[in-house]
């Protein structure tokens, strides 16, 4: 079975893959006829196709997120490649195929990935700070087991949010190791608390972000960490005002750095400037080896990225 | 006793005055010699003095905020009046002064804003919003009573942030008339609590700011406002999750329109948008006001105003 | 007859409407078919249509603008309703509709906004400034009974333009009784001829604007009104350096407050920054309401509002 | 006599030259002591000065833009050069020197500078543009013998308006021959009109701008020139509409480019566009020209340069 | 034979056109046909063209740059002129058209262009940046022949980009002559390297820019022009550090005068913001009178034009 | 001896200090008298200092970057501490003190950071990148060993480019053992030669920036270590045109990311997004402990850092 992102042109093809999106449209023709446009996806990347003279009971039959078989060929229209699908049939028991087969994740397991974030927890040494933070993860323990860290930026793949954590946990290590006058609990509850809310900003289902929920846009997910804070904090009987929980609010207030990028303070803290750049350097790293890695490798340039300010990136041939 | 505002140049004159700020300096001279550099201050406004040839003693008498008797020529030095003290002395009880009589004021009593505000807080409908913005309120009662809106932008005056909300609660009254699709509740609840969170914010005592707290520069009075709201719900069983509280959130947060201005999310409410646009024209307007107010009638020109793309105001000769 | 913000998905229906817009196209098939790509409107709203296998005759009977009753049945196409006509014919006398029924328009009669205006007009106390302001807009009495004050952007129906300065009248005449500072008659006097030149700076039929005129392009509606302000000082035999023509103009070419918006000049008196925040106020909530009112009920949020920082607006369930 | 801008270090010196500012300050001592805060300035540049020990009657007698004879010394303080005066007196008719020998003028005498305009203007075909604009001119023909083009931009010297009009002529009949699609007639009248309203926006003497008026400040010279063309309109019987008036204007109103930059609207016609260019080139290589001349041969480089993104400018040693 | 801005509506038409694109695409129908979606060109403009039922041979036969004659009829679709071709072929030698006849070129032909480029280099005194000048041109001399100054922005035709240098040229004459203390050298050195590394950036055929380099990307041609300077020092033996090479590296490097339009550094010479303002005044014109020469006549305003801030030109009627 | 960072207020002192700088100015009394403003240094900070009444002999005896003995006594002035010297004498070969003990170091020693970066060259296993690095720090090997890594922005201090070299180098070690696709000799190279050419766009003395050089402002180190890659690769003959020097000098050009921070060409390589990260990590993280060190313990507060958006650095009490 053809992989999606090795698919060639005029390439005929039989395969399994997940009906990422389907929406019923009809020609412009007369009488116009139906047809189903579609965004094929596999584990290596998704694909545009179309099912021309849909059926009425098909229309009933295929919706989004199935698993399909399919026949089809490959073909350049508009210097993309995209499908024609000649057959088309759900999957059955039979198949032996699992959606979780279908869909990018993580390189790392996420039980692996949530394992690694309570290690990192365990060792906060400030009994207050790991309380908050403790509280915060139980909230959202099982989103953290599949949620993207973004609906198309970075990371937007299965248990990319856990995974963009653990990541920047190894290089906030690294960086209090580097930088002995770094707190390092801060630093790593920062790292834990500074994107957690996206799991109620954003509805996700496999990997894949649905939609922004109202108090995600009404509070944004950097409020709404700064809500937890207080609210864990009120739980668990700790100061308000205490120096650790404005310390902790600051963190996650001010990582994205700027006004304009969504943060109400600048960070004020060296742990806050830290946090900021780990974030930043992980989510950028991680936007352009996603981009190379979904490019096929015969391609010279990867498409433009707009967190990198719109530049596509060079595949270096040395 | 002359005001302030009324002193001409070359006039001797004597007077009781508020110390605003009091530094020793010392001359170049040699051996230097040790000086007052003085801001005198009453109702009508402030004025730079020295005062020359300090004795050790005077070093220990004369502190910030005093009240003092003085007797002093003005002269214009560097395009600006200034005054030259010849004799100093601290008032005493037989002096009959007090200095609530020397700092500017909202031109309303605090006690009468306050019962206002909390008129309107009686107003509100809506039982849960009714209840969150008590309990913010009764949190700062007392500062209320007393505290600018601003160090220096707009409402740098005694009981400043008080007089700010209850002209922005006529204006709000006025537009929730015009415009009867906009939620009377959720408008007054979100005037008034705003910018509630500057009491704590920054440290002002008589209307003057002194300092900016370190939770205020950490977090920044928005965030702490909806810190706020979040204590007030769980204090009193509302659901976190509630459209209601998440509203109140968002008015708060989105009220200064931008992330440049210190939002983290844009309004995207009706009554957010009104919420910014009442507070906008109260503040810019009490500019124009003060500035016109504190400068003296034979001047065509105000001082550049910073929150007015720091232009200058005409005084129209109409 | 189902009004068009009332249409639902596969709803058949049968009723009079307006074509905001008509163009002939052609099908991709071989050999191509005539369509009409159509904008239907009715007072609610507007909606996009497709009238399949145009005959040659019927090319030459439909126009924009024509009045038609209409057979047809609506469906959601990428995620948006749809109209796909089966009938269409053009209204005679016998079915006794108006156009005037089938057009947005300002809440309030255009006979009684001028009449406002007027009245207003009348109530400006200084002899100078009231000829001026009438000069102005005696030369458009009849646009502003049916102009829109924008394109899109705000007010975009019939008489917007004069319900607008009606609105604005309003909200100035509360702000001059908050604030006796203020000189009214300037204010007044900026409202009304603030944008007045917007009647020659674009063609408008029904409250729709139909395009830019080259001078409005060349000079835009700023400097125009600035100019007819000068035309009225000669014809009146003004001063044109008196104080009262310098504060008029400064008050209409300052109103966009930046130069980015459109100002040459920034507000530099009183009654100027007041005129910008009335204006602004008034704009940005109208947009807000016409957004809510346009959006069917059903819909949480409005469409992205491009003069509110492209954001959209969240309709409270409250 | 020495030029001031060849003055050195420790240079004792006795000269004639212009009091540009005086101002009566008092020095921190005990008592303090009256000294003139001076700027000395003759044809070649200008250089701070004290004169120390003032006695009363001095004061009476020493006003800004005397001419005075004065003994005194040269020596670097903050690292500029600067002059401590020793002896001071005014001039008097026998030493035979006069005011116009101490200013900065253009380097062609004023009454030719206004030939060469009005030559250009005799050379406009257009009979309606050659009318308005000679009723611009006349309206200020006498000032144009004198008034600078800035107060510090560029042109900042006698007669430096008139002067950058002429070099802007000449770049004018270059480009028009060039680029033979452009109407002649309009790009003279443009340059000629652009700036033409700076000698109302602000009062000048000697080629030194003293302040800029309440007009200038309120309306600014780009719309007051259009209020003039409207005015020449009105009284010359030209249709304030047609398409001359409306070009013209449009060409004063565009000139500088951006809404930032003060104009309301953008070039829109060829003309325009060359307009704004002819502007630009003639004032950046002015600063640079003006920069290089007053900057000591000695220094490599001149003082950073406020039009020129704040950048010095380097002498090439080629 | 019609040229293509001549075109008019409805019009039947037969002659030689260039293929400038074409695609091969397929209607939506069912079962899908294959036709062509082709841009026409000639030496007046472009326009788009539509071949429909398109036989398997013909896709073999047709490709982009071929010289074709066509029959076909223009017709208006979504506003804009369009072409539907009924037959088409390639030309043979009989047919005694020459592809050169239908690329739009610059008006004086390119070895004349080149010849004075050359006359130019000959000109310049200095015997070191002669050998710099010359050794660039000699890299890309064949090259300079016919590369396009840019791919759409200005000068994009057959030897635009040595049009552009020639003018520049004049205008650097006159005003090294206006302004003498201006190094001439220098001026035209400038001039002639500025952009001369953009035969290297993109790749052109026929004056069309087909793509960016690899190279072009990287590095971009300013970088790329630097190195040739320093590559030609190294070359000819003249000192890197010489202040030659560095003004003549600067003055490359600072063209686009800010950072954000490509300049690591800002014009620091008077040459330097000479250079700058040439080119922005060669560029822009030339923008205005393509734009205005390639609209059809009967049009008063040509489109948007991106580098002029995105606006339209007004065609006068004066 | 006190170290300048441990001085208190009205602290009387003996010990021995560096003259960072030293200008003679005059008192405004009459007559003026000379005396010495000063900044002492030594490695734990610098602070401001005035030695009055010098006598003419000793405006000959003292001179910046020397080193001496002095007695005085620090006092708050302007709420800044400042000394007061009461006696000065130069110091001599019995005080066995040396410079290099009065001046701000990288933690390491020099050598041993250029034995790192010599042992990160070796392991470049490319051979052509590695010859080209090696040519570049061959250059300027000597001055590796002192120069600072800025005026004052981070890393202004003996040795400190050397240091920030090393430290990107151990993060870039991190990095590209975290994410295996990069090239890690791309990154390396990049690393060592992003920096190498402010060793000639300033000139610095002991770890102290004196000024930028004429090349230094006329092309930037950006530019001019782009230069020397094409001169090592013509020394070693390696073909400019190769994608390894095209690569090179992409890494170079880019690192500032943005046009408005000098960088002509933006990261287009997943290597040149790392290096951009790994120099801004690096360098604010190095701002902000720079800062919190050299400010006196008791302070909260660090000053403002221009390098991060103006903010100060909050140390926690934690």
């Amino acid at each position: 079975m053809t992989l999606i992102n090795k698919l060639t042109n005029q390439e005929e093809f039989v395969g399994y893959y997940l009906l990422k999106e389907l929406e019923v449209k009809q020609t412009n023709g007369t009488p116009p006829k139906d047809y189903f446009d579609i965004v094929l996806g596999d584990s290596s990347g998704q694909l545009s196709a179309k099912y021309w003279d849909v059926k009425p009971m098909e229309k009933e039959t295929f919706f989004p997120m199935d698993l399909v078989r399919i026949q089809g060929v490959a073909h350049v229209y508009r210097e993309r490649l995209q499908v024609k699908i000649t057959r088309i049939r759900k999957v059955t028991d039979e198949d032996h195929v699992s959606i979780t087969d279908f869909i990018r994740s993580a390189p790392v397991l996420p039980v692996d990935l949530l394992y690694t974030i309570k290690q990192s927890i365990a060792s906060i040494n400030d009994t207050e700070m790991r309380t908050i933070v403790q509280y915060c993860v139980s909230k959202v323990e099982e989103k953290l087991m599949h949620y993207p860290a973004a609906k198309m930026h970075h990371h937007a793949f299965y248990a990319g949010l856990a995974y963009h954590i653990v990541r920047m946990l190894e290089l906030g290590e690294f960086i209090c190791k580097q930088r002995p006058f770094l707190n390092a609990d801060l630093v790593k509850a920062g790292i834990i608390l500074h994107d957690i809310a996206k799991t109620e900003e954003m509805t996700a289902e496999l990997g894949i972000v649905k939609e922004y929920s109202v108090q995600g846009k009404l509070l944004g997910h950097i409020s709404m960490a700064a809500n937890w804070i207080t609210e864990a904090a009120i739980h668990s009987n700790i100061e308000l005002q205490s120096e650790k929980i404005v310390c902790l609010q600051h963190m996650v207030l001010s990582h994205h750095n700027l006004g304009e990028w969504g943060s109400p303070v600048q960070p004020q803290m060296a742990e806050a400037v830290a946090l900021h750049f780990i974030d930043a350097m992980d989510a950028k790293l991680q936007m352009v080896e996603d981009a190379l890695d979904t490019t096929p490798d015969t391609e010279e340039w990867t498409p433009f990225i707009r967190g990198l300010e719109n530049k596509a990136i060079y595949r270096m041939k040395l």
